[in-house]
């Protein structure tokens, strides 16, 4: 019998799978909502609420692993840097969830569903992603279309807030509009920093 | 007589339980500004910036101890963490008082002296906890209480949000009003970060 | 022949140095900017959106280098930060040009041009900063400066802040205004937070 004496924790990729999976229910949530009354609304921000507090268990999880395990499957940085990035897609999801609803935007923008739609496929990609990272096969893919996405997103966010301001002219109204685009466009940007988290960690174990 | 090698510099621990202190100051100070008039704020509006600067040097001293110290008594990596997180708390409450007197708020909606309440307990118990650092004995308690009244500060911040696009029709005092809110939920959100990193301090302790 | 099992990677000193130079040419494009008219303003934009990419594409050299090299200069998380921090800089003042543009902003206001004034001095400091980590010597001088810079900047921000809610009745145009001033704010922020970065290499090494 050989004593391991560095054992590698692999339910990281379990944990981190976990995590991504929310993302996917809170990304297409979001894409239901576009389309909902404000009494579907309602009940689709409280699945939200729910989806956001199995991603906060499912980070808290993999803090308190990495807080009292000796031996970790890659750098300990890398591991918290990867699950605070996770959450914080969830978070601003979440977020533009409950503005809309707590700001009655009964008419979203068009181009909105375009933001909510490169969030879905985002979600996709890293909920795909995190079980490779087991054996760090085919991740460079991954963040090379998150990154493409991204791009994608920052430029129909920008086209976005020139029609805002060109055409509503409610100013409470465009204050109401522009923060849940930002949102959104938080969350896109968030969606990239775990691919970059990814990237760096495929990189060192090259 | 035995060479201490690796003396564990105990002084990080003096050095956040007063940089916490100055967190209880500026809580207060905020607090004092809602009841204040014009005049009385401008004094306490000085004496906030002079808090401030007194938590910027505390931070400063952390850090250069930080880096001419070889041994520390935790983490680097959390003790820089911990002195930007005490830091983060106060330039969120520094700038909503100074933003009160900048926008000439006489006004404020009572929601905000209960956001204000929420920062005042958050910053008593962080002051409370920084010297149980030490003994890393009781400190479960504090961030267990410091979550929960995140997510109450969360709440009331949502709440809030909405009577104020509800029942505030000038578009340029809303944008302040919201601006201020802001900045307090900011703060209280930089409280949860601060028991975040001292959970984290405590579970590799364990 | 000696083998060298330690070699010292002294490129990185060269990748800051072309990143920092990227930000001399960023803020001189915001300077342009302010005086230009329309037309020339989307000249400009579009080479402020090249200089981006370029500043985006030293980042990640800097991050491949870090992650395919064993031996650093300096520790390998400062390496990162500065990095990131030097690439916030652009960001922020890629995005301000843009929104200029975006949001069609003829007249801006004349303290707009200090802030700017600032990002230029701080870029060149940075700039002429870098190669002297190779050395480590008058960097001293470096971030007391820039510290001082944004000292100042801030003020000025917020002098400017109070100016565009007393003068500015068309509340559109003021969420326009105030989102220009916010970024360039930042910006000064970003710099900031290299010349930090910079003093904790510095005092590490000392």
């Amino acid at each position: 019998m050989r004593l391991r004496l560095t054992p590698r924790d692999t339910s990281f990729f379990d944990l981190f799978a976990a995590s991504a999976q929310h993302l996917v229910t809170g990304a297409n949530i979001l894409a239901e909502m576009l389309g909902a009354d404000r009494q579907a609304r309602k009940v689709l921000a409280k699945r939200m609420s729910d989806a956001e507090h199995l991603a906060d268990e499912a980070t808290h999880s993999i803090m308190r692993r990495l807080n009292q395990t000796f031996v970790t499957p890659f750098d300990r940085d890398d591991i918290y840097a990867l699950a605070s990035n996770l959450d914080d897609c969830m978070d601003f999801m979440e977020e533009a969830a409950d503005l809309i609803v707590l700001y009655r935007l009964d008419g979203l923008p068009p181009r909105v569903a375009d933001q909510v739609q490169v969030l879905q496929r985002a979600a996709e990609l890293t909920a795909e992603a995190m079980p490779r990272l087991r054996s760090m096969s085919d991740l460079h893919e991954y963040w090379v279309e998150v990154n493409r996405l991204e791009n994608q997103a920052d430029k129909a966010y920008r086209k976005l807030l020139a029609e805002l301001f060109d055409e509503v002219t409610d100013p409470i109204l465009l204050m109401k509009l522009k923060e849940v685009v930002e949102k959104l466009e938080d969350a896109a940007d968030a969606f990239e920093k775990v691919a970059n988290t990814v990237e760096t960690i495929a990189l060192k174990e090259s």
